[in-house]
Protein backbone atom coordinates (compact mmCIF):
# COMPACT_ATOMS: atom_id res chain seq x y z
CA UNK A 1 0.00 0.00 0.00
CA UNK A 2 1.19 3.69 -0.47
CA UNK A 3 1.42 5.86 1.99
CA UNK A 4 1.14 9.36 2.03
CA UNK A 5 2.51 11.22 4.64
CA UNK A 6 1.41 14.78 5.76
CA UNK A 7 3.60 17.42 7.24
CA UNK A 8 4.72 21.28 7.39
CA UNK A 9 7.28 20.85 4.04
CA UNK A 10 9.57 23.19 5.13
CA UNK A 11 11.24 21.55 7.61
CA UNK A 12 12.83 18.09 9.51
CA UNK A 13 10.56 18.64 12.77
CA UNK A 14 8.66 15.70 14.05
CA UNK A 15 7.69 14.17 10.36
CA UNK A 16 11.51 13.50 10.24
CA UNK A 17 11.05 10.41 12.40
CA UNK A 18 8.46 9.17 10.07
CA UNK A 19 10.30 9.97 7.11
CA UNK A 20 13.29 8.03 8.59
CA UNK A 21 11.36 5.02 9.37
CA UNK A 22 10.15 5.29 5.38
CA UNK A 23 13.13 5.65 3.65
CA UNK A 24 15.10 2.94 5.79
CA UNK A 25 12.33 0.74 4.47
CA UNK A 26 12.09 1.57 0.74
CA UNK A 27 8.49 2.24 1.42
CA UNK A 28 6.41 3.84 -1.13
CA UNK A 29 5.14 6.68 -0.17
CA UNK A 30 4.27 10.65 -0.93
CA UNK A 31 5.27 13.10 1.26
CA UNK A 32 1.96 14.99 0.24
CA UNK A 33 2.81 18.37 1.23
CA UNK A 34 5.88 18.52 -0.78
CA UNK A 35 4.24 17.51 -4.03
CA UNK A 36 4.22 20.49 -6.00
CA UNK A 37 2.42 23.32 -5.83
CA UNK A 38 -0.89 22.64 -4.51
CA UNK A 39 0.19 19.77 -1.83
CA UNK A 40 0.37 22.39 1.20
CA UNK A 41 -3.21 23.49 0.60
CA UNK A 42 -4.40 19.38 0.38
CA UNK A 43 -3.01 18.98 3.66
CA UNK A 44 -4.74 22.14 5.10
CA UNK A 45 -7.93 20.86 3.37
CA UNK A 46 -7.99 17.74 4.81
CA UNK A 47 -7.08 19.22 8.01
CA UNK A 48 -10.28 21.57 8.15
CA UNK A 49 -12.62 18.83 5.99
CA UNK A 50 -15.85 18.47 8.47
CA UNK A 51 -16.21 15.21 6.78
CA UNK A 52 -14.02 14.36 8.65
CA UNK A 53 -15.03 11.96 11.49
CA UNK A 54 -11.68 11.57 13.35
CA UNK A 55 -9.55 14.98 12.60
CA UNK A 56 -6.37 14.90 13.36
CA UNK A 57 -5.06 17.87 15.69
CA UNK A 58 -1.52 18.46 13.85
CA UNK A 59 0.98 17.15 11.12
CA UNK A 60 2.38 14.82 11.26
CA UNK A 61 -0.44 12.57 10.05
CA UNK A 62 -0.52 9.08 7.85
CA UNK A 63 -3.03 7.91 5.26
CA UNK A 64 -3.36 4.24 4.89
CA UNK A 65 -6.23 3.71 2.88
CA UNK A 66 -8.96 4.76 4.64
CA UNK A 67 -7.29 5.38 7.83
CA UNK A 68 -5.68 8.89 9.30
CA UNK A 69 -3.15 8.37 11.98
CA UNK A 70 -1.60 10.99 13.91
CA UNK A 71 0.91 11.44 17.16
CA UNK A 72 4.61 10.37 15.77
CA UNK A 73 4.90 8.16 18.01
CA UNK A 74 1.40 6.38 17.23
CA UNK A 75 2.28 6.57 13.48
CA UNK A 76 5.54 4.71 14.17
CA UNK A 77 3.85 2.08 16.13
CA UNK A 78 1.43 1.57 13.48
CA UNK A 79 4.04 1.07 10.80
CA UNK A 80 6.59 -0.22 12.40
CA UNK A 81 5.62 -3.51 12.07
CA UNK A 82 4.51 -2.97 8.55
CA UNK A 83 8.04 -1.65 7.70
CA UNK A 84 10.03 -4.48 9.43
CA UNK A 85 10.85 -1.93 12.02
CA UNK A 86 9.45 -3.39 14.86
CA UNK A 87 9.64 -6.45 16.90
CA UNK A 88 7.61 -9.33 16.72
CA UNK A 89 5.64 -10.12 20.08
CA UNK A 90 3.41 -7.30 21.43
CA UNK A 91 5.39 -7.15 24.40
CA UNK A 92 8.52 -5.75 22.51
CA UNK A 93 6.24 -3.41 20.51
CA UNK A 94 5.07 -1.92 23.50
CA UNK A 95 8.67 -1.39 25.03
CA UNK A 96 9.37 -0.12 21.68
CA UNK A 97 6.57 2.40 21.72
CA UNK A 98 7.39 3.48 25.34
CA UNK A 99 10.77 4.07 24.18
CA UNK A 100 9.71 6.38 21.30
CA UNK A 101 7.62 8.19 23.84
CA UNK A 102 10.40 9.11 25.63
CA UNK A 103 11.87 10.30 22.59
CA UNK A 104 8.87 12.81 22.25
CA UNK A 105 9.27 14.14 25.77
CA UNK A 106 12.81 14.63 24.63
CA UNK A 107 11.82 16.36 21.20
CA UNK A 108 9.78 18.67 23.72
CA UNK A 109 12.47 19.26 26.31
CA UNK A 110 14.97 20.55 23.12
CA UNK A 111 12.13 22.47 21.12
CA UNK A 112 11.50 24.35 24.28
CA UNK A 113 14.99 25.82 24.68
CA UNK A 114 14.05 28.28 22.12
CA UNK A 115 10.45 28.17 22.49
CA UNK A 116 9.80 28.24 26.64
CA UNK A 117 7.01 30.79 26.41
CA UNK A 118 4.44 29.70 23.00
CA UNK A 119 5.24 28.83 19.91
CA UNK A 120 3.19 31.85 18.66
CA UNK A 121 5.88 33.86 19.34
CA UNK A 122 9.32 34.24 17.73
CA UNK A 123 12.57 33.06 19.45
CA UNK A 124 13.79 36.60 19.06
CA UNK A 125 10.41 37.49 21.79
CA UNK A 126 11.36 35.13 24.13
CA UNK A 127 15.15 35.31 24.50
CA UNK A 128 15.39 35.75 28.07
CA UNK A 129 13.44 32.50 29.02
CA UNK A 130 15.05 30.37 26.60
CA UNK A 131 18.94 31.16 27.92
CA UNK A 132 17.14 30.04 31.42
CA UNK A 133 15.18 27.14 29.96
CA UNK A 134 18.43 26.13 28.34
CA UNK A 135 20.34 25.59 31.07
CA UNK A 136 18.22 23.83 32.36
CA UNK A 137 18.45 21.84 29.51
CA UNK A 138 22.13 21.45 28.92
CA UNK A 139 22.38 20.57 32.94
CA UNK A 140 19.53 18.22 33.83
CA UNK A 141 17.21 16.91 30.83
CA UNK A 142 19.90 16.54 28.17
CA UNK A 143 22.18 13.97 30.19
CA UNK A 144 19.50 12.54 32.17
CA UNK A 145 18.03 11.64 29.04
CA UNK A 146 20.88 10.52 27.05
CA UNK A 147 22.22 8.29 29.89
CA UNK A 148 18.88 6.87 30.04
CA UNK A 149 18.88 5.92 26.91
CA UNK A 150 22.57 4.61 26.90
CA UNK A 151 21.22 2.83 29.46
CA UNK A 152 18.78 0.91 27.70
CA UNK A 153 21.27 0.14 25.06
CA UNK A 154 24.19 -0.77 26.88
CA UNK A 155 21.37 -3.24 28.66
CA UNK A 156 19.94 -4.87 25.55
CA UNK A 157 23.10 -5.42 23.26
CA UNK A 158 26.11 -3.74 24.63
CA UNK A 159 27.48 -1.05 22.70
CA UNK A 160 27.43 -2.34 19.51
CA UNK A 161 23.58 -3.33 18.91
CA UNK A 162 20.56 -2.48 18.51
CA UNK A 163 18.26 -0.85 20.96
CA UNK A 164 15.35 -3.28 21.20
CA UNK A 165 15.81 -6.86 20.67
CA UNK A 166 18.49 -8.23 18.25
CA UNK A 167 17.68 -6.07 14.91
CA UNK A 168 17.30 -2.71 13.57
CA UNK A 169 13.63 -0.77 14.80
CA UNK A 170 12.19 2.70 14.69
CA UNK A 171 13.70 3.89 17.92
CA UNK A 172 17.31 3.11 16.40
CA UNK A 173 16.31 5.54 13.88
CA UNK A 174 14.99 8.02 15.94
CA UNK A 175 18.31 7.81 18.16
CA UNK A 176 20.31 8.59 14.82
CA UNK A 177 18.07 11.76 14.73
CA UNK A 178 18.60 13.05 18.63
CA UNK A 179 22.24 12.72 17.85
CA UNK A 180 22.53 14.23 14.29
CA UNK A 181 19.84 17.40 15.71
CA UNK A 182 21.81 17.73 18.65
CA UNK A 183 25.18 17.98 17.23
CA UNK A 184 23.51 20.66 14.72
CA UNK A 185 21.65 22.79 18.07
CA UNK A 186 24.14 22.14 20.91
CA UNK A 187 27.62 21.18 19.42
CA UNK A 188 29.69 22.26 22.64
CA UNK A 189 27.45 20.39 24.99
CA UNK A 190 27.64 17.10 22.48
CA UNK A 191 31.47 17.48 22.76
CA UNK A 192 31.00 17.02 26.54
CA UNK A 193 28.54 14.44 26.95
CA UNK A 194 29.38 12.14 23.77
CA UNK A 195 32.27 10.22 25.94
CA UNK A 196 29.49 9.16 28.48
CA UNK A 197 27.32 7.72 25.84
CA UNK A 198 29.82 5.82 23.46
CA UNK A 199 27.00 3.16 22.34
CA UNK A 200 24.30 5.68 20.90
CA UNK A 201 27.64 7.69 18.99
CA UNK A 202 27.89 3.86 17.81
CA UNK A 203 24.40 3.40 16.66
CA UNK A 204 24.34 7.01 15.00
CA UNK A 205 27.79 6.04 12.92
CA UNK A 206 26.03 2.45 11.87
CA UNK A 207 22.79 3.67 10.83
CA UNK A 208 23.88 6.66 8.78
CA UNK A 209 26.12 3.74 6.15
CA UNK A 210 23.17 1.44 5.84
CA UNK A 211 22.34 2.22 2.23
CA UNK A 212 18.90 2.99 2.12
CA UNK A 213 19.42 5.79 4.62
CA UNK A 214 22.85 7.54 3.50
CA UNK A 215 20.89 7.38 -0.13
CA UNK A 216 18.20 9.75 1.37
CA UNK A 217 21.20 11.81 3.73
CA UNK A 218 22.31 12.73 0.35
CA UNK A 219 19.28 13.25 -1.32
CA UNK A 220 17.31 16.25 -2.27
CA UNK A 221 14.91 15.16 0.34
CA UNK A 222 16.64 15.43 2.94
CA UNK A 223 15.97 18.80 4.41
CA UNK A 224 18.62 20.37 5.91
CA UNK A 225 18.51 21.50 9.60
CA UNK A 226 17.65 25.07 9.83
CA UNK A 227 16.32 27.79 12.31
CA UNK A 228 12.54 26.52 11.63
CA UNK A 229 12.39 23.33 12.91
CA UNK A 230 13.34 21.66 16.41
CA UNK A 231 16.67 21.23 16.14
CA UNK A 232 18.35 25.26 16.10
CA UNK A 233 21.81 26.20 16.18
CA UNK A 234 21.91 29.07 18.49
CA UNK A 235 25.29 29.85 19.98
CA UNK A 236 24.05 31.51 23.26
CA UNK A 237 21.54 28.63 24.10
CA UNK A 238 24.81 26.23 24.09
CA UNK A 239 26.64 27.24 26.81
CA UNK A 240 29.99 28.58 27.79
CA UNK B 1 -4.22 -10.80 37.37
CA UNK B 2 -3.31 -7.77 40.42
CA UNK B 3 -1.55 -5.00 38.58
CA UNK B 4 1.06 -2.50 40.51
CA UNK B 5 0.93 0.96 39.59
CA UNK B 6 3.56 2.67 41.19
CA UNK B 7 3.54 6.67 41.31
CA UNK B 8 4.30 9.71 43.43
CA UNK B 9 2.50 8.94 46.40
CA UNK B 10 1.03 12.30 47.33
CA UNK B 11 0.00 13.81 43.83
CA UNK B 12 -2.52 13.23 41.31
CA UNK B 13 -0.36 14.00 38.37
CA UNK B 14 0.92 11.85 35.53
CA UNK B 15 -0.33 8.57 37.87
CA UNK B 16 -4.40 9.88 38.01
CA UNK B 17 -5.22 8.76 34.23
CA UNK B 18 -4.30 5.47 35.29
CA UNK B 19 -5.60 5.36 38.47
CA UNK B 20 -9.26 6.81 36.78
CA UNK B 21 -9.18 3.88 35.07
CA UNK B 22 -8.14 1.09 37.59
CA UNK B 23 -10.76 2.62 39.55
CA UNK B 24 -13.69 2.70 36.95
CA UNK B 25 -12.98 -0.85 36.04
CA UNK B 26 -12.88 -1.91 39.82
CA UNK B 27 -9.76 -3.75 38.74
CA UNK B 28 -7.62 -5.23 41.19
CA UNK B 29 -4.47 -3.23 41.85
CA UNK B 30 -2.25 -1.81 44.22
CA UNK B 31 -0.93 0.98 44.18
CA UNK B 32 2.09 0.52 45.97
CA UNK B 33 4.27 3.79 46.58
CA UNK B 34 1.22 4.53 48.58
CA UNK B 35 1.10 1.58 50.68
CA UNK B 36 2.70 1.63 53.95
CA UNK B 37 6.24 2.99 55.36
CA UNK B 38 8.26 1.36 52.50
CA UNK B 39 5.67 1.81 49.10
CA UNK B 40 8.21 4.20 48.27
CA UNK B 41 11.13 2.83 48.53
CA UNK B 42 9.75 -0.13 46.68
CA UNK B 43 9.54 2.25 43.97
CA UNK B 44 12.98 3.36 43.87
CA UNK B 45 14.76 0.50 44.16
CA UNK B 46 12.58 -0.95 41.20
CA UNK B 47 13.68 2.08 39.51
CA UNK B 48 17.53 1.81 40.06
CA UNK B 49 17.62 -1.95 40.08
CA UNK B 50 21.00 -2.50 37.82
CA UNK B 51 19.52 -5.94 36.86
CA UNK B 52 16.14 -4.41 35.13
CA UNK B 53 17.01 -4.56 31.62
CA UNK B 54 14.48 -2.39 30.47
CA UNK B 55 14.05 0.63 33.14
CA UNK B 56 11.35 3.16 33.15
CA UNK B 57 12.51 6.77 32.74
CA UNK B 58 9.99 8.05 35.18
CA UNK B 59 7.01 6.90 36.73
CA UNK B 60 3.88 6.57 36.38
CA UNK B 61 4.61 3.00 35.48
CA UNK B 62 2.67 -0.59 35.27
CA UNK B 63 3.74 -3.97 36.66
CA UNK B 64 1.74 -7.10 34.90
CA UNK B 65 3.19 -10.07 35.76
CA UNK B 66 6.91 -10.01 34.64
CA UNK B 67 6.09 -7.08 32.33
CA UNK B 68 7.34 -3.25 33.23
CA UNK B 69 5.41 -0.48 31.49
CA UNK B 70 5.70 3.34 31.21
CA UNK B 71 4.23 6.18 29.81
CA UNK B 72 0.93 7.02 31.27
CA UNK B 73 -0.55 6.56 27.49
CA UNK B 74 1.52 3.44 26.75
CA UNK B 75 0.01 1.79 30.01
CA UNK B 76 -3.82 3.10 29.26
CA UNK B 77 -2.98 1.95 25.81
CA UNK B 78 -2.13 -1.58 27.21
CA UNK B 79 -4.41 -1.58 29.76
CA UNK B 80 -7.80 -0.36 28.01
CA UNK B 81 -8.42 -3.87 26.43
CA UNK B 82 -7.86 -5.83 29.28
CA UNK B 83 -9.84 -3.21 31.71
CA UNK B 84 -12.68 -2.98 28.98
CA UNK B 85 -12.29 0.42 28.72
CA UNK B 86 -10.88 0.57 24.89
CA UNK B 87 -12.55 -0.07 21.48
CA UNK B 88 -12.42 -3.62 20.07
CA UNK B 89 -10.54 -3.22 16.34
CA UNK B 90 -6.72 -1.96 16.42
CA UNK B 91 -7.96 0.72 14.26
CA UNK B 92 -10.29 2.14 16.71
CA UNK B 93 -7.80 1.43 19.53
CA UNK B 94 -4.88 3.67 17.27
CA UNK B 95 -7.49 6.06 17.22
CA UNK B 96 -8.15 6.44 21.07
CA UNK B 97 -4.78 6.00 21.68
CA UNK B 98 -4.17 9.13 19.33
CA UNK B 99 -6.51 11.05 21.03
CA UNK B 100 -4.60 9.88 24.73
CA UNK B 101 -1.95 11.35 23.04
CA UNK B 102 -3.15 14.61 22.26
CA UNK B 103 -4.48 14.63 25.70
CA UNK B 104 -0.77 14.67 26.99
CA UNK B 105 0.38 17.09 24.66
CA UNK B 106 -2.53 19.04 27.02
CA UNK B 107 -0.48 17.76 30.11
CA UNK B 108 2.41 19.07 29.00
CA UNK B 109 1.04 22.86 28.36
CA UNK B 110 -0.91 22.61 31.58
CA UNK B 111 2.13 21.37 33.70
CA UNK B 112 4.04 24.07 32.00
CA UNK B 113 2.13 27.25 32.55
CA UNK B 114 4.10 27.35 36.24
CA UNK B 115 7.03 25.57 35.23
CA UNK B 116 7.97 27.41 31.95
CA UNK B 117 11.88 27.47 32.94
CA UNK B 118 12.34 23.57 34.59
CA UNK B 119 11.19 20.94 36.87
CA UNK B 120 13.65 21.37 38.69
CA UNK B 121 13.02 24.89 40.29
CA UNK B 122 10.51 26.05 42.28
CA UNK B 123 7.20 28.19 40.78
CA UNK B 124 8.57 30.93 42.81
CA UNK B 125 11.85 30.80 40.85
CA UNK B 126 10.09 31.45 37.78
CA UNK B 127 7.35 33.33 38.14
CA UNK B 128 7.59 36.05 35.49
CA UNK B 129 8.28 33.44 32.60
CA UNK B 130 5.12 31.96 33.89
CA UNK B 131 2.44 34.59 33.85
CA UNK B 132 4.10 35.02 29.53
CA UNK B 133 3.27 31.02 29.24
CA UNK B 134 -0.07 31.18 31.13
CA UNK B 135 -1.14 33.85 29.09
CA UNK B 136 -0.94 32.03 25.86
CA UNK B 137 -2.06 29.07 27.63
CA UNK B 138 -5.12 30.80 28.34
CA UNK B 139 -5.66 32.80 24.98
CA UNK B 140 -4.23 29.76 22.30
CA UNK B 141 -3.61 26.53 23.98
CA UNK B 142 -6.48 25.69 26.16
CA UNK B 143 -9.12 27.14 23.97
CA UNK B 144 -7.41 25.25 20.81
CA UNK B 145 -7.23 21.77 22.37
CA UNK B 146 -10.95 22.03 24.01
CA UNK B 147 -12.77 22.81 21.11
CA UNK B 148 -10.58 20.21 19.20
CA UNK B 149 -11.64 17.67 22.01
CA UNK B 150 -15.34 18.77 21.68
CA UNK B 151 -15.39 18.60 17.77
CA UNK B 152 -14.19 14.79 18.40
CA UNK B 153 -17.01 14.28 20.39
CA UNK B 154 -19.58 16.44 18.52
CA UNK B 155 -18.56 14.23 15.19
CA UNK B 156 -18.45 10.61 16.89
CA UNK B 157 -21.74 11.32 18.95
CA UNK B 158 -22.97 14.49 19.59
CA UNK B 159 -23.02 15.93 23.31
CA UNK B 160 -24.62 12.82 24.70
CA UNK B 161 -22.12 10.60 24.01
CA UNK B 162 -18.85 9.16 24.14
CA UNK B 163 -15.11 10.19 22.68
CA UNK B 164 -14.78 7.00 20.76
CA UNK B 165 -17.20 4.68 19.57
CA UNK B 166 -20.66 3.86 21.37
CA UNK B 167 -18.98 2.84 24.82
CA UNK B 168 -17.09 4.27 28.08
CA UNK B 169 -13.38 4.50 27.02
CA UNK B 170 -10.28 5.74 28.83
CA UNK B 171 -10.05 9.02 26.62
CA UNK B 172 -14.04 9.63 28.37
CA UNK B 173 -11.79 9.37 32.13
CA UNK B 174 -8.90 11.33 30.77
CA UNK B 175 -11.54 14.13 29.42
CA UNK B 176 -13.22 14.11 33.06
CA UNK B 177 -9.66 14.74 34.46
CA UNK B 178 -9.00 17.50 32.26
CA UNK B 179 -12.14 19.03 32.78
CA UNK B 180 -12.43 18.98 36.61
CA UNK B 181 -8.64 19.96 36.85
CA UNK B 182 -8.78 22.98 34.71
CA UNK B 183 -11.80 24.21 36.80
CA UNK B 184 -9.54 23.37 40.05
CA UNK B 185 -6.53 25.55 38.16
CA UNK B 186 -8.33 28.06 35.67
CA UNK B 187 -11.54 28.87 37.22
CA UNK B 188 -11.92 32.31 35.18
CA UNK B 189 -10.73 30.99 32.18
CA UNK B 190 -13.29 27.77 32.59
CA UNK B 191 -16.33 29.98 32.89
CA UNK B 192 -15.27 31.79 29.74
CA UNK B 193 -14.68 28.47 27.93
CA UNK B 194 -17.39 25.85 28.75
CA UNK B 195 -20.16 27.60 26.88
CA UNK B 196 -18.44 26.27 23.64
CA UNK B 197 -17.77 22.53 25.07
CA UNK B 198 -20.87 21.76 26.19
CA UNK B 199 -20.54 18.04 24.78
CA UNK B 200 -17.30 17.99 27.18
CA UNK B 201 -19.05 19.13 30.04
CA UNK B 202 -21.75 16.81 29.82
CA UNK B 203 -19.50 14.01 29.32
CA UNK B 204 -17.53 15.30 32.50
CA UNK B 205 -21.03 15.36 34.62
CA UNK B 206 -22.41 11.76 33.36
CA UNK B 207 -18.52 10.54 34.60
CA UNK B 208 -18.61 11.81 37.75
CA UNK B 209 -22.23 10.14 38.29
CA UNK B 210 -20.93 6.60 37.11
CA UNK B 211 -20.65 4.81 40.76
CA UNK B 212 -17.47 3.31 40.52
CA UNK B 213 -15.86 6.60 39.49
CA UNK B 214 -18.25 8.34 42.18
CA UNK B 215 -17.62 6.02 44.91
CA UNK B 216 -13.79 6.53 44.00
CA UNK B 217 -13.76 10.30 44.28
CA UNK B 218 -15.54 10.45 46.99
CA UNK B 219 -12.98 7.97 49.04
CA UNK B 220 -9.27 8.62 50.59
CA UNK B 221 -7.52 7.36 47.08
CA UNK B 222 -8.53 10.21 45.54
CA UNK B 223 -5.84 12.65 46.29
CA UNK B 224 -6.73 16.54 46.73
CA UNK B 225 -5.26 18.78 43.84
CA UNK B 226 -2.64 20.89 45.27
CA UNK B 227 0.29 23.34 44.06
CA UNK B 228 2.40 20.09 43.86
CA UNK B 229 0.94 18.63 40.72
CA UNK B 230 0.06 18.82 37.23
CA UNK B 231 -3.33 21.16 37.95
CA UNK B 232 -2.16 24.38 40.44
CA UNK B 233 -4.30 26.85 41.37
CA UNK B 234 -2.11 30.05 40.55
CA UNK B 235 -4.85 33.11 40.81
CA UNK B 236 -2.26 35.69 38.54
CA UNK B 237 -2.12 32.97 36.02
CA UNK B 238 -6.07 32.40 35.63
CA UNK B 239 -6.14 35.68 34.29
CA UNK B 240 -8.36 39.02 34.65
Amino acid sequence: MRHELFYWPSIQGRGEFVRLALEEAGADYVDVAREGEGGMQTMLDLMENPALKRPPFAPPFLRAGRQIIAQTANILHYLGPRLGLAPDSETNRIWAHQLQLTVEDFVVDIHDTHHPVGSNLYYEDQRPEARRRAEFFREERAPELLNYFELVLQRNSGVGGHMVGRSLSYVDLSMFQIVTGLRYAFPKLMSRLEPDIPGLIALHDRAAKRPNLAAYLASERRLPFSEEGIFRHYPELDGA
